[in-house]
């Protein structure tokens, strides 16, 4: 053990004013989300270090290295990194985890915490190498590999460390007990213990490979639970560099770093099903898709998944179109659909009420495509919203997907990033429809935006809302200048369990969902059966167990 | 609405300490347990009211009546108590609630508290004819029967109800954030939401009819879920009269009083899968055998089980066998071991060390046996303590079982309560095995008790931590003079989430589980999924919904 460091005391006000954050609900964010708030060299630095991991041996890891092995492919550069990194048997992880965690629910709640924000520090200070490792994995632009990978990660994780340590320590240790018993007394001592449930698989996807992550890990390590991480094949090399930092954390502090491992396999070779069925793993932590999403749903084990969903825009009546046109544009565009927040579909009535009079379907629609075009050919900021397709596939769903019915406002545009020229890059398709056309009614994952033609705006809450309890939704965007509109909207959204954003403009878009104050994914609709990061998220990795004692 | 009575104002302090006991684990029991602290004539009265219950229809319900069932038996007379409770179609059942739903989910947090404490305050002057109900369908004592069904159940109610509030009210209502964004800010009004899931099942079970309904039924109704309880068909009176008491108050507020109904069966024509399959139940509480209970898990739902287990009594050295025995004898002999925290295996190794020397597994084992006989056989207590077999099924399963291998120390004894002759009573079979044999690795529901020899303690505790890992156990009693043997066995059976309790002597039993101070089952072995009741007892029954706002 590390002599005369008590990571605790070094970061107990951090923690308390993250746990003081989860129950405000206000503004905290103790990670900087901009660049420009870290020393000017970090980005240079961070660039360089992540050009030294390029054809190498991942060998940070320290990990048991039966073979080495690597399939990541830049969408920027469209060819591949040549990271490699060590591989084992599921029996090797499996059981390298089952002995760690003998010293890792040893330790307290409190020298947990202490070693995890610990490592969130030191990760800190590869904010910007991650973001290289991101842009060349997901194909992310700069700011948002940056901020997603490393300051919003890191958020999460906080989060998830603060409420752990908040419900962990919701009962006392030790209490004497008395129950009066008319002349007599009955006297018990009792204590509880929150145990641990066992190994925790986290299984990543393929866009955010931290953002994603990194809550279910954190959230199984403060809960006394070892952790291995599956990250998707195509999208490894962020998590590497932080499961690699935690590693040496937990080795510093004289504990076995295996109480975290990353466990990578190729699209050739998946492990992920024989880690998830294996009887050891109790918990599983899952980002992706939904048909294999309600595979592990229905492993009998604790799960916590988020799959897709179909997320919608419902456009009542607006004071100013242009600057709904834009902020839909802009949250649409933005990483060229792949966020799990991302609008897929706008319901339009007829006729849109403005400040000015009204609108009819098309004039809106039309109003749409046009900030569709002025997002993706910003000359300053174009190629930087969209980012790139991470995979192929994206685009093969979508053109095979042959979406021919309805209008199309907007084809793919030819949109160059004059940096790198093989950048897989495709803006977003948009599409008018009708509402009774089904077109729409399932997930397009990626660039792909739906204008849909409705009588009125109940028509469009009415299929908004069908959609999110069938298919799932995380998030809906609504803008409507009438109370009661947004009150029959909020309630018939919030009764399928799916937030709604009102009227967002500026700086305010519907795919942020920021630590300690938005709750991710409500768990009450098909899009997932877990929060980011309610007391539940916490609280289903450990079992309280208490005891009593008589004096013998 | 009635005018001018604040419900929630009259019972605040009561409600905020439930909360404040739900944190300190202390000793907390709003209502007395032992009947004398109840004036004298209320027993009369309870038993008259009863009286005036028997062979008419119980109307009180005041539920939609297309006909008329009932089918229990007295385990006390062997007659037909003949109360017919109000039956209709399932579909009518899920479209009352549903209904209900409405006003029921509308209503604040607060008044929620308020109508559901002002319940168990008005059943509070019907304890004593709960007791006899209880009595006289579950054949518990009548010390129990008031304990069990009255003030203990209140308890758990009030725990689940301050619980609700505690989680319900976690997060503000209203903030308006402020993200800084350099020379700007973003500024968004957000709102959370706590949803209820929608329409929860309750499902009773024969023995303790009340005690393990209601804290399902208030954590549902406090969460603003409508609730249909489906009890045992041959335990339904008891919880008919809460039933009837919860719904004259929400009517007397106003509101909608199918917001909590009664669907009653019988086992010819039994309705719980049709209802627990119905796509409109979202939730399900279950108290019962495992099998079923597997099949109500592996329901798409949200549920919560309470199933069979089989406890242990881990007996390594002791100071006193004299007390020792009449702990362990008392605990199995209690309601003839159909408590579901019943112990059923000793576990004794060949030696056992005493204050005075060492004592043999037969010493032991016999000392065990006589203590149960000096347990039945009292003269004032013995009849009182084994009340009655709830269920023919009880004894039949046990004979049919023919435990004939082992040793039978004590088979069935003649017990004769004079003032019931009709009474159906059964003494344990205490029977002595080897720990090779594998007769005792199966849940015996009802009167058997084994005494199991081992080579060691460490033998004992491999086979106790075996069983509640395989089987599932609720609770452990364990007795040693040594430290370090305390903590292998509390470390063992804590890691297959049982809790232990140790050398309890005096009024301790480990049957007792109380409200606001111990939980009732881990939900971390297969006895069940859930807890009496800790945060997700809660939390699961509802969704948090974040809502944002921009000035439009």
């Amino acid at each position: 053990m590390t002599e005369g460091i008590d990571l605790y005391q070094k970061h107990k006000v951090l923690l308390e004013d993250a746990i003081t954050a989860l129950s405000t609900r206000q503004f905290f964010s103790p990670y900087p989300e901009h660049p420009k708030a870290y020393a000017e060299d970090l980005d240079a630095q961070g660039k360089d270090a992540f050009g030294r991991l390029l054809n190498e041996n991942f060998t940070e890891l320290n990990q048991t290295a039966d073979s080495w092995i690597g399939e990541e492919v830049s969408p920027v550069w469209q060819y591949g990194i040549g990271v490699k990194y060590p591989s084992t048997s599921i029996d090797t992880y499996v059981s390298n985890s089952a002995h760690a965690a003998k010293s890792w629910k040893a330790i307290s709640i409190q020298d947990r915490a202490g070693i995890l924000i610990e490592s969130l520090e030191r990760i800190r200070s590869r904010f910007f190498e991650l973001a290289y490792a991101t842009i060349h994995t997901t194909g992310q632009s700069h700011m948002m590999a940056f901020q997603a990978s490393g300051p919003h990660a890191a958020d999460r994780a906080l989060e998830a460390v603060a409420m752990g340590v908040q419900e962990l320590t919701r009962y006392p240790e030790e209490i004497t007990f008395v129950k009066p018993l008319g002349k007599y007394k009955l006297t018990i001592e009792k204590s509880w213990k929150p145990i641990p449930k066992g190994i925790g698989l986290v299984i990543g996807c393929s866009t955010f490979p931290t953002w994603n992550t990194v809550p279910g890990v954190y959230a199984n390590l403060i809960a006394g639970n070892t952790v291995i991480i599956k990250p998707h094949p195509k999208s490894i090399l962020a998590i590497a560099i932080f499961t690699a930092e935690l590693r040496k954390v937990i080795s510093e502090f004289g504990l076995d770093p295996n109480t975290v491992q990353l466990a990578v396999d190729t699209l050739g070779e998946p492990i992920t099903k024989k880690l998830a069925e294996h009887s050891d793993i109790k918990l599983i932590d899952y980002t992706g898709g939904s048909s294999f999403g309600s595979y592990i749903e229905s492993l009998n084990k604790t799960v916590f998944t988020e799959k897709s969903g179909i997320n919608s825009v419902i456009l009542d009546s607006v004071e100013d179109i242009k600057s709904v046109a834009q902020n839909i544009a802009f949250s649409a565009c933005l990483y060229s659909g792949q966020m799990c927040t991302a609008p897929q579909n706008v319901f339009i009535p007829e006729v849109v009420r403005t400040e000015n009079g009204t609108l009819t379907f098309e004039e809106v629609a039309s109003q749409i495509a046009e900030a569709v075009k002025g997002v993706i050919f910003h000359p300053k900021m174009g190629v930087g919203t969209l980012g790139n397709i991470q995979s192929d596939k994206t685009l093969k769903h979508i053109k095979e997907a042959k979406i021919q019915e309805g209008d199309l406002l907007l084809g793919p545009q030819e949109i160059i990033n004059p940096e790198a020229p093989n950048s897989r890059i495709q803006s977003p398709s948009v599409i008018a429809v009708n509402s009774q056309n089904s077109v729409y009614k399932q997930e397009y994952f990626g660039p792909v935006l739906f204008l849909i033609k409705t009588l009125d705006t109940h028509e469009s809450i009415l299929l908004a809302a069908e959609l999110a309890e069938t298919k799932g939704a995380i998030s809906c965007l609504a803008f409507s200048t009438n109370t009661e509109t947004q009150i029959t909207i909020e309630e018939s959204m919030n009764a399928v369990f799916t937030p709604v954003s009102f009227n967002l403009s500026g700086a305010g878009f519907v795919n942020q969902h920021a630590a300690f104050s938005d709750f991710h994914v409500t768990g009450g609709n098909p899009a997932g059966n877990a929060t980011f990061a309610d007391a539940t998220f916490l609280n289903r990795r450990f079992v309280w167990v208490g005891n009593r004692r008589m004096e013998s």
